[in-house]
């Protein structure tokens, strides 16, 4: 292929949003945005001088499809959408590779494993990308897009890829939602969550010298059972309860 | 008060060793390191410049003497340490304050806010110290050791402390714990944890600009039944379930 390779982005979340601008970053040309919602498609194409459409027949040829829907879309979406030669990627952590094979025979997957949000740039050097391909080309295609991406690629299987977006279900969304609960804890009485902060990043820090076993402190770690009792009671929500107990096993666990 | 003020250190654990080098740091002149056996005295002691003791009969006369034992240790050495004038603080974040009233009316509390690991060191630059003290001539004296040790000091009761230490065990020890689930679940599937770590980095990066609840991302605040079902059941340990189940709820409670 002589030319520029020209891609077109279905979808216009998180991960749309971010995949687009930085291949637009990179060099390559966003022929489309399509999203059902055609505002949404032309806030993104706007991003990377492509047209917004909102039907798929108005999608114009590409090299490359790439995929960004949620999970859920994705069955009513490859219904509608013609057959194709060209290379048809998806970027869900939990999907197989083969629900593309219904539209072209060259598909794959082009995974970043981090976590989106719109208002929140992303540096790329720290987006890992997982590459699966269903042929030898399409992963030498993949494998030169996603060098371009990013500095961290990996080819991973589709089983792997599920049980990594597991793991960082864990790693991140629910670290998340521990901060979270934190955050309401303070706030009871009255203190600000920047105080925690710092606790928050040193509890990152240690783990890029230290095992996540190694790096275990507290209460649970020390089999501490006053203390945990008098925080189990200090607990109002029942929900809290039950994380901090269950945690509190996991981490007793962790020595065993 | 003409010379440098005197500081001994009870205990020789975690907390003990990076306050006391830290001190040290910051000019104090550390008297004695007490610890029951006198291996963990010596080691300290020997980087701090200060005389090891097992008995504390053997702690020479000071300024401050400074508690930091685990939480279960400090009734019994109260309890047969000998009645002073000096000021008298402990470093826990769980226990009241006036349990050092029996030894001197000059007590109070230095708590430093953060996770402690022999093997990694500390930048106390990061390290909020929190203060209490029995009265205002106290509470002059652990102001000025604690802006000594941090730009970050707070002045707060012993019932904030002890929620504010409850905040953090959500936030650090079992934030941790969620880091070791992670790492195991990818080991399973031959993956390194290396490649999860952008990401545990990204989602703190997040909260320094987003609250908990803006930054929150994942299966369970998008309400995606499918994946969270297909999660559940590749996770072979029925501890992950539970966990699994309990955080993604608390994660859709967050948009209530």
């Amino acid at each position: 292929m002589k030319q520029k390779k020209t891609i077109s982005i279905i979808g216009a979340g998180n991960v749309a949003w971010h995949l687009a601008k930085q291949l637009f970053a990179c060099g390559y040309a966003i022929n489309a945005v399509y999203s059902r919602n055609l505002d949404n498609a032309k806030t993104l194409a706007e991003q990377v001088e492509a047209k917004a459409v909102n039907k798929i027949e108005l999608i114009p040829p590409s090299d490359l499809y790439l995929f960004a829907v949620k999970d859920d879309a994705y069955s009513e979406l490859i219904n509608s959408f013609p057959k194709t030669t060209a290379i048809c990627v998806h970027t869900s952590g939990s999907l197989e590779m083969d629900i593309l094979s219904k539209i072209s025979d060259n598909y794959g997957v082009l995974y970043p494993f981090q976590t989106f949000s719109k208002n929140k740039a992303v540096d790329f050097q720290h987006v890992p990308i997982c590459i699966e391909a269903s042929n030898p080309q399409v992963e030498n295609v993949l494998l030169n897009v996603a060098n371009k991406l990013s500095p961290i690629v990996r080819l991973l299987s589709s089983e792997q890829r599920i049980y990594l977006h597991l793991a960082g279900i864990f790693a991140c969304n629910f670290t998340n939602a521990l901060y979270f609960i934190a955050e309401q804890i303070a706030k009871q009485q009255q203190i600000d969550f920047d105080i925690i902060k710092p606790l928050i990043v040193e509890t990152v820090h240690k783990i890029e010298t230290l095992s996540p076993a190694e790096a275990q402190t507290g209460p649970a770690k020390r089999n501490d059972l006053a203390i945990m009792q008098k925080h189990f009671e200090l607990l109002t929500k029942p929900q809290w309860k039950e994380i901090y107990k269950l945690l509190s096993e996991s981490v007793a666990e962790q020595e065993a």
